[in-house]
């Protein structure tokens, strides 16, 4: 189970025929709450300069919803009469990214379709898109799908899978995801699904000024009711620590985005900002944030196995940030946990390109709880120390790394780098 | 020819045990100008916050000779005394880098024991290192080799290839270069060796300020006469336009190293700063060193290809600095050049995570001179078009990338991504 557990959502996959294997590449979610005043939607996209089509028009839509302010501080109203999403259209096989102003015609053309079948409006709809870069959707494909694909819109366990395997490009499998949690008494599910594999090292903005998310695509259903404000500042909450903290390969895509819908179904009343209620919906969100994450990096293009770096003793949290993804990213180790070779030797040298000052002899490094480097020498751990090997090849590798005597502490998780990765890349136009 | 081509140097190399192939892994450089007043030294070293034990006592030397300044401004005056480097013990096999405070005193073991036999002081002789991180350096060993290794000292084509190929890791080829320039009516020459395949991503620092560079190794001597500041000033400035422009796999290690030599014997006055004997003298240690760098960077790990990112229309040169590194680091552009596949679309969401904004509108980029993206719109050329699938084949892929209207450009070169790379660095320990 995963979008369509919570009460009042339908969705459905097929097959357009923009995938050139011919697998299903189309998939519709719909929120079915008459009630607009109980619906409610939230999104974060890529920090990338460089943005597809659907993100400037998802921008755009959540700025008429929230209202937005820019990097100076201005800051613009939401637009009247602007109503939350209640569908979202994916397709795969095509990014929709650098393809100019007809990207953004295209994608309209397409959101008018839905709207159509769907008896909404044009701005209710939602595109997502995930593929190859510089590639025009195309629209008479997509538009012939539509109504086959909203006509057989349904809830249950074969909708979930099939939207989750339709949005799929390099995945080896689909990935989903769902929650209960007792909020005043009452049952509310969250279900998700979410794609990536490859250009994965999500750095996401917010609805105010751009914090930052690759092509990972996520999207989670709610029966809360959720104001879209306090829906947004959970959301963006949760993926800074979920998929902001998992990297494939340090290319943040073009197209990641996250998109959440709340349908207001379940019997409770509005989860108001930062009330009891709120925290305990946002750490619902965020463990299945967290889930779908690491269902990415384990799925990540020629991945064997993950490891998950911790840095603490840092100053700051962005510095432990910092930190974590120099070593997370660096190819070298990447390369060493491949290899299931305990080389602490690259894990510190990466760590030392990050930026961050912090004194050798303040550091410190365990591989699964050995301690291999102690206060700035190595300890007497041998590196053929079966122990350490084991560390080394475990499924996750534990990574433990201390700089200093701050308080600041963080967390990412990463795979290694196989011959698989460069064949998948070399051959594949993505 | 190489650092044995300038007059008053000579060069040995040996086998002292520390590479587990048996290969030669310990060189010396030595310059026998016994006037110490036309004899200077240079250096740059690593920013990595993670150095190995040559580097710390390599910067304190090099502050003592010209004095420092740290990052808040304060200035601290050359000693008194303080001696221009006039040997380089070099060895492979073990970097004495996160070997703590006994990594000092066996580099320093090892360079009064070469001292000794060069009849100078322990501060006249610089080390440097490469190999594992962590590991020792075995100084019984080394210091069993030295006295040979001073016997064996000569000049000539022999010498400068053994030295060469003793400072090799990972390399497949040892990498030298030679230069002669004329100033004021006289030749002066410049040679130089260099080491580095992976674990390269050089960014140096300055004797002042540190400024950005892997391991890498170079060694540059020349027969002009310049004072160490001079020298300094002269090899920074070069060691940013080149050196500092290559990536293999993004990762600067502990260990980078560019030290310089000069033995004033050439029969010319000192070149001062400033001078147009000493923008003549620049220009052509540039070259040398943009030739080694060219070479470090073709025979990085796994390499099939090189491929060169020019960035233009920047605002700031260090904008355009960020955008080329951006490019030249992601494993997604590196494996489409390694599949010879015009993937442009990875090139310019790549610039899009450099952190530098840049509308797509601006956006042009062309490969091997073939306009592919023009003003935000891919342009009508295809992906399977066969001129530019031999642009993507070519021995050095152009890319050139324009993001705006600014004034401001540089270039970086890269290397791709093959499974070699991986397996190299998941079955070996650097």
């Amino acid at each position: 189970m995963s979008i369509t557990h919570p009460m009042g959502f339908r969705a459905a996959a097929t097959t357009a025929g923009l995938k050139k294997s011919g697998k299903p590449d189309l998939a519709l979610i719909v929120c079915d709450t008459p009630d607009v005043a109980r619906r409610s939607s939230a999104a974060v996209f890529t920090r990338n300069t460089v943005v597809g089509a659907p993100i400037e028009i998802g921008r755009a839509r959540r700025a008429a919803l929230l209202g937005s302010s820019d990097s100076a501080g201005k800051s613009t109203p939401p637009t009247p009469g602007a109503l939350p999403w209640r569908a979202i259209l994916i397709n795969a096989g095509a990014a929709n990214a650098a393809t100019g102003e007809q990207g953004v015609l295209d994608a309209y053309a397409c959101m008018s379709h839905v709207a159509q079948h769907l008896h909404c409006t044009r701005d209710e709809v939602i595109p997502s898109s995930t593929g190859v870069i510089g590639h025009r959707i195309p629209v008479d494909k997509v538009t012939a799908a539509v109504p086959a694909l909203v006509a057989s819109l349904t809830r249950g366990e074969p909708a979930d899978t099939a939207a989750a395997a339709a949005i799929m490009t390099t995945d080896l499998v689909p990935k989903t995801a769902h929650r209960e949690i007792e909020i005043a008494g009452h049952i509310v599910h969250i279900g998700a699904i979410a794609k990536g594999s490859g250009m994965i090292a999500p750095v996401l903005d917010s609805a105010g000024v751009p914090v930052p998310h690759a092509t990972m695509l996520a999207f989670i259903t709610t029966d809360a009711c959720i104001p879209s404000l306090a829906f947004q500042h959970a959301l963006e909450a949760t993926c800074h620590d979920s998929f902001e903290r998992i990297s494939v390969d340090a290319h943040p895509s073009c197209s990641d985005t996250v998109i959440a819908l709340a349908s207001g179904q379940a019997p409770v009343k509005p989860i108001l900002d930062n009330t009891p209620e709120y925290h305990g919906f946002k750490a619902a969100l965020a463990a299945i944030c967290r889930d779908l994450a690491e269902k990415v990096v384990r799925d990540g293009e020629g991945a064997s196995r993950i490891f998950r770096v911790e840095v603490r003793g840092a100053h700051t949290t962005n510095d432990a940030h910092r930190v974590a993804r120099a070593v997370v990213d660096s190819p070298l180790v990447k390369c060493a946990v491949h290899g299931k070779d305990p080389n602490w030797g690259r894990i510190v040298t990466a760590a030392g390109n990050a930026g961050v000052p912090f004194r050798l002899a303040d550091c410190s490094l365990s591989i699964g709880g050995i301690r291999v480097f102690h206060h700035g020498t190595p300890t007497d751990v041998p590196r053929d120390n079966p122990a350490l090997k084991d560390a080394m090849g475990a499924a996750t590798v534990l990574m433990e790394l201390t700089i200093g005597h701050g308080d600041a502490s963080t967390w990412m998780i990463g795979c290694d780098l196989s011959k698989q990765y460069v064949a998948i890349n070399a051959d594949y136009t993505t």
